[in-house]
């Protein structure tokens, strides 16, 4: 075994999470705002499948103070991480909103929300509390946030003096006015121009008040994109949002990712078999020379896309080797005749996302997005976070 | 909202196991079996991404003494859960094998290995303890099992008396021999013929210790497949493992099967969009018509396959709508336009699994097999186990 040999334990595979690697990438994207723009960070999804609780305290620990998650079950868990860590003073919002029944948790857990629709905002002005709260306009996704009639709802509120002498917001005191870019990985698509234009115009009927276009392309656009907050995700997590497809300047900006993650599985056996043999379920590959098979201890149920079959490579003993056949739930296997046998035996397990095989490859050829994959990675593989040693301990 | 509406409380989706479905898939097959072949449960991969912990106990209840897990780690979650329900009788077989370091584990939480390769006999045999242990043979999937070469030290080892003049199996007492069929669910396939016969000469080295084939397609194929033991997973999960592909008598068979899951997620936003709107990541879907959009809060993250996009169907208020666009990594996007709107209101909710768009439709639509989409869901949704109420409170 190697020196940097992992330790699978009672497991067959480990994903090593690089927190140094996403707090670093964190500090170039803030440096390349500038000192104008705030850099938040999206850690929704449980931080992009990499473990929001460890990682937001490292992220404010590297100085970042506002965070957005999707649920509010999300934004609990990174309050009480954050809170316990002595960074309190962070700000949580919540993408998802905040459904009828969900207002003592927002106030309870200090979580900002995010209000996507007129109902939502009519129900918070209504309630006698104070929020500080964003307001997400659409502006070319169809997705979240008010659609062009809300908006004209809200210009009437805004502009209709409540009891108080204050306008129909009531308890709300915009904090941010937020929309979302839909092809900002794509200099191509004309839809960011397009929407960067639309939200400079609404901007104007929020005077003051913060605004934030860009997520993690966004805030690789840099320029206008900027306004006052970016909101990288992926980026933070070393992918380029562009992938495989990065051109021209994004080739740069991928190189100045630090990539975060690194998988590596068990050998459970390394066999023999002869030409004409099937591999796997359903026989999708028949090996065409004697040959060597090491099946590996990662499958579907792993995260590994089952759309890898016949399809990806990984790394065993410094040399890639093709998996063959169909992806099991279990496992995967992989044709080794071409790398020597004492040298797979001495490895006694393959890597299937690093160096040599990178993340924006393996979502190529799952015919996928990077970010699927990291969110999609199991449950099962053993988690070991290396780096931000000041947190590992104390969170 | 409908009676049977969820509470998604801090969550966005939620995920309804039907322990009941479960148990009964288990007693259906358990039936079909016959006195003569013992039914085991495979809850490898939590449960096939339900949760071993808390459907082994119920299984057992049901009857079943042996269960099929992947790695030790999860063995010992089930060996301690079922302990924990007072079920330390059953048996539990590791398929990926005890590895260099795991005998300890292996012996302290009585786990009973399935050896896959000579080096793990040998290991084993000498360590000085006794084991009782599967010996898996490979008879055309060239996955895991002792391959050809490895058959014939077998027989070598079995015929050599050991010091103690007993053979030199040492401490290893074969109480299984198994192999796993590569294409059980595929009628045309005649891979399972073939393993059928290479088992049955195989069996008669081993004289009186029982033997296993079938996992759930062989366990509905039935008749010889059956020896002493059946494997069945997915098939408990309330799949046919034909999926949507099931013909012939495979339709009666997937009939008898109970689905177990059910999947539902929030309403975000129900808005307005014009024609000529492009919704979600990169505009890939285009509104021909004024529209209604409702966005549901689940994603990709949760499990909901990326695939789907502009493929799949969810139910609403008793209807089928469309997904359109990208699915985003925490929601989709649903065209809603031909139910009306105060219906759509007053639901609050989609159904992305059940009975109007099930598990083999979904798996169809996404381009692959229902086994990746149950392993793959999420830890974000709620999840709420229904039924199997003498276990919910005890484990």
């Amino acid at each position: 075994m190697r020196d940097d040999s992992p330790d699978f334990g009672t497991a067959d595979s480990q994903i090593t999470i690089d927190i140094d690697a996403i707090t670093g990438n964190w500090r170039m994207l803030d440096s390349r705002n500038g000192d104008a723009t705030e850099t938040a960070a999206v850690v929704k999804a449980d931080g992009y499948g990499l473990g929001a609780a460890t990682l937001a305290p490292c992220l404010a620990d590297a100085g970042c103070r506002t965070f957005f998650v999707m649920s509010l079950a999300e934004a609990v868990t990174i309050r009480r991480t954050l809170d316990h860590a002595g960074h309190s003073e962070t700000r949580i919002f919540t993408l998802s909103g905040c459904h009828p029944g969900q207002e003592d948790d927002f106030q309870t857990f200090r979580i900002n929300p995010v209000i996507n629709t007129i109902e939502q905002l009519r129900r918070l002005a209504a309630s006698g509390r104070a929020w500080n709260a964003a307001i997400h306009v659409d502006t070319g996704m169809t997705r979240l946030g008010l659609d062009r009639a809300e908006m004209d709802d809200l210009k009437a509120i805004m502009n209709h003096p409540g009891d108080d002498g204050r306008n129909a917001l009531g308890g709300i005191s915009p904090c941010l006015l937020m929309s979302h870019l839909t092809a900002s990985e794509d200099p191509h698509d004309k839809a960011s121009a397009h929407q960067l234009a639309a939200f400079t115009e609404l901007r104007d009927m929020f005077p003051g008040i913060p605004a934030s276009l860009g997520n993690s392309g966004g805030t690789l656009l840099g320029g206008k994109y900027r306004f006052d907050m970016t909101r990288p995700g992926i980026a933070l997590y070393g992918l380029h949002p562009a992938g495989i497809g990065a051109e021209g300047s994004q080739m740069d900006q991928a190189a100045a990712l630090t990539p975060a993650v690194t998988w590596q599985a068990r050998i459970l056996q390394h066999r023999a078999a002869l030409a004409g043999d099937a591999v796997g379920y359903n026989g999708t590959h028949v090996l065409d020379r004697d040959s060597r098979i090491a099946t590996v201890g990662v499958g579907y149920a792993d995260g590994y896309p089952r759309s890898l079959g016949n399809r990806a490579q990984v790394e065993i003993a410094g040399h890639l080797a093709p998996v063959v056949g169909r992806v099991s739930m279990d496992s995967i296997t992989i044709d080794v005749t071409d790398i020597e046998a004492d040298k797979v035996d001495a490895a006694g397990y393959a890597t299937l996302l690093g160096p040599a095989y990178g993340l924006a490859q393996m979502a190529h050829d799952a015919g996928t997005i990077g970010y699927e994959i990291l969110t999609q990675l199991g449950q099962r593989p053993k988690r070991f976070f290396k780096g931000g040693q000041t947190r590992q301990t104390g969170a």
